[in-house]
């Protein structure tokens, strides 16, 4: 019986350095972009978690109490749900300290008392990057689009590394949309259908072709069926640049335009899979221009990997008299990610020990001389802790995948040497001491 | 006005980077002797958090509760308030997998509903590595003493780094006891007031020596403040290690005998200051064998920075049915580290960023391309977001102390060249595209 509260999950440790390597190749790859490091506490005020989606967001919050504290500190507080809540409110408590455009990385756990099911955990770990930019004016269209693409391409190029090493190349593609031109498109509909049309948009990568095209029937006539199978199915450059007498449709093909020519410059190899999607939503409220979401093209049913978008004044719920923030920002979905990964293989390395160092007891000055020498050129040791019969100290070895063996006994000794044991060939090398 | 909720600190972004330079350096050492990472939830089961210390441990613990889970099910688990309860309960749940000794190790926030005071948080950071074995007989002295060794001289070796690289190298010792030295030591004095002995041999370096001994006069008669005082200030090689007649004595003598012999072939160089010292206590009721603390030689007032000890049947009090667990352990409170450094200096540095490249829009292509190239060599590269005027460009890179500009023109397009500028010193260097 497992003692951990459920859908509290944690690893073994083999599983553990499997989820620190995918955590780091994050973060390596955030921090070359110049995205700095924030951590926030698990804890956000209720004020501010509640500010947005009060009724929502309440129904999946783990909050406090506590006896020490007495009742209404503890309760003026509840763990975070996300990460975007805690950096919006990070951003208004350290704005005198930060310079603008500022590019953050966060990669922490957060909590929801979801009713779990598959996949969905009440702890799961986030990654977050966001840059956020003080907007003097409300809100400049088009304002800092480098930011849409840069952090498009850090994204592609992260998940890229993570398949390479984890996932057999499994081949994906960053799908991008702006939500001015799905509203300039959607605009031709009756106002009433939209959020259904929408909702159904969402759905097209989970369900077939067939029943989206049924779905569709329910809401619009056989015409307007037609018009939205053909623009699901088109490409960006079949879309016509010229309806420029639209205003909304201009600023989406404008802001798509510049952010796939600033993709291009940073993907001139053509490393990555990036398209323009006219199916991505990424939800109704929350995005206001660039939407991106992450598939696996043999594995659409398994959802996006990582997504985002751009937003507008991203801190006005929480103090609208303050500065207005607006950006861009993205999320790898760490914890899925290494979901995913531990699906298709069983790690088998536990440690990350090179070398196991046998311990004798006439020697062990020698072995512990040998084993600083070792630790001093960087290498990862342990020294077996008493002078068991050599089988158990071997066997200590195997059961642990350390690849080599150190032997340093009277025998060595003497001879002023000592023998370094492949444990994969059982191959004996002698080295001078 | 801080939004965040009091005594949950946060670091800036400058802040922050010393923080993870801490934790960079305490993780490489732990790797490096062969703990393995692990990481447990936020929370833990209340039944498992209260097993020892019911009462006490209550009143410092965030309880949950929720909505969406039903009152039941969130009110089972509470945040954990340390990382050896977690680590208990882990060895249990995992144990079918583990190789023992199993060496771990585990740096988390933890968090404590304690009424706050300065320096002591609400949440804050451990840093935990243990050693733990199965044993078959209840205790064996002196098993596996050579990680008693190991555990002190990576601590040793870990602060010796920080200091080095943020502390001007602050002098500090590792003082080291053994609970049956004490044992037999006290065993001499009235029963009654061994506790209070103990309280006082525990603030030893928190009060005068002439406070002390007027303290003990309070305790016992002057013969016997004679015998405390003569026994306080003597040094191992001091004591007597022919009262073979007293077993409790000469267990302790014979594991500080054997701990140091093993902490002489780790530390042949004498890099790392580390006593025998008879006023080490560590509480009354954890630690059964070896203790440490570790204490800056100039700044006892500080306390100890770092702490641990031997411990018998770690698991017992969760689930007495199961194996025995005994084992040996340490901390390095990281967020008191980060705390006294911050203390000491203002770290000036935001990002890790090295190069910023300026935004030509005629250019643009060439310094996406150029930066590129800068990635792929593993360097840490910001592109500027848009063409402002050049003045704006470098303010960004001087306000974030980034060291190197790149220049990427139509001017040195045309000479297929860039330019990179040091901003510290002002000089411009031409290279070949």
């Amino acid at each position: 019986m497992v003692l951990r509260p459920g859908w509290f999950p944690e690893y073994s440790p083999a599983e553990q350095l499997v989820f620190d390597e995918v955590k780091a190749i994050i973060e390596a790859n955030y921090r070359q972009y110049g995205f700095a490091h924030i951590q926030t506490p698990a804890v956000e005020p209720n004020t501010v978690l509640l500010a947005k989606n009060g009724e929502d967001a309440g129904k999946q919050i783990f909050w406090l109490y506590g006896l020490a504290q007495g009742k209404d500190d503890a309760k003026d507080y509840a763990l975070h749900f996300d990460l975007t809540v805690p950096f919006a409110r990070y951003v208004l408590d350290w704005e005198n300290v930060l310079t603008f455009p500022f590019k953050r990385y966060q990669i922490q756990p957060v909590r929801r008392g979801e009713r779990s099911q598959r996949g969905r955990f009440k702890e799961f770990w986030q990654s977050d990057i966001d840059v956020i930019w003080q907007d003097t004016e409300k809100w400049v269209i088009g304002k800092n689009l480098y930011y849409d693409a840069e952090i498009l391409v850090v994204i592609a190029k992260t998940l890229h590394e993570i398949v390479a090493k984890f996932l057999d190349n499994k081949p994906f593609t960053v799908h991008i949309n702006n939500r001015y031109l799905l509203a300039w498109f959607f605009s031709q509909f009756d106002e009433k259908v939209i959020p259904q049309l929408y909702n159904l948009l969402d759905k097209y990568y989970k369900i077939s072709f067939d029943v989206f095209q049924k779905e569709l029937a329910l809401l619009v006539s056989s015409a307007d069926v037609a018009k939205i199978v053909s623009f699901v199915q088109t490409t960006f450059d079949r879309l016509d640049p010229n309806l420029v007498d639209n205003d909304v449709y201009r600023k989406g093909y404008q802001e798509v335009q510049e952010v796939l020519r600033f993709v291009d410059g940073l993907n001139q190899e053509n490393k990555y899979s990036i398209i323009w999607d006219p199916c991505i939503i990424r939800g109704l409220d929350y995005y206001t221009g660039t939407v991106y979401e992450t598939l696996f093209d043999d594995d659409f049913a398994l959802g996006s990997i990582s997504s985002g978008g751009r937003y507008e004044n991203l801190t006005g719920y929480i103090n609208p008299k303050k500065s207005h923030y607006s950006g861009v920002g993205w999320s790898i979905w760490l914890s899925r990610m290494v979901y995913l990964i531990l699906e298709t293989m069983k790690p088998e390395h536990t440690t990350q020990t090179e070398y196991l160092f046998v311990h004798f007891p006439e020697t062990i000055k020698d072995v512990l001389m040998l084993a600083n020498i070792f630790i001093n050129e960087g290498k990862n040791v342990e020294v077996y802790p008493s002078a068991e019969k050599l089988g158990k100290q071997f066997a200590y070895a195997d059961k642990k995948w350390i690849p080599h063996v150190v032997i340093l006994g009277e025998g060595e000794k003497i001879l002023h040497r000592y023998k370094i044991k492949n444990m994969k060939t059982g191959e004996e090398r002698e080295v001078g001491l």
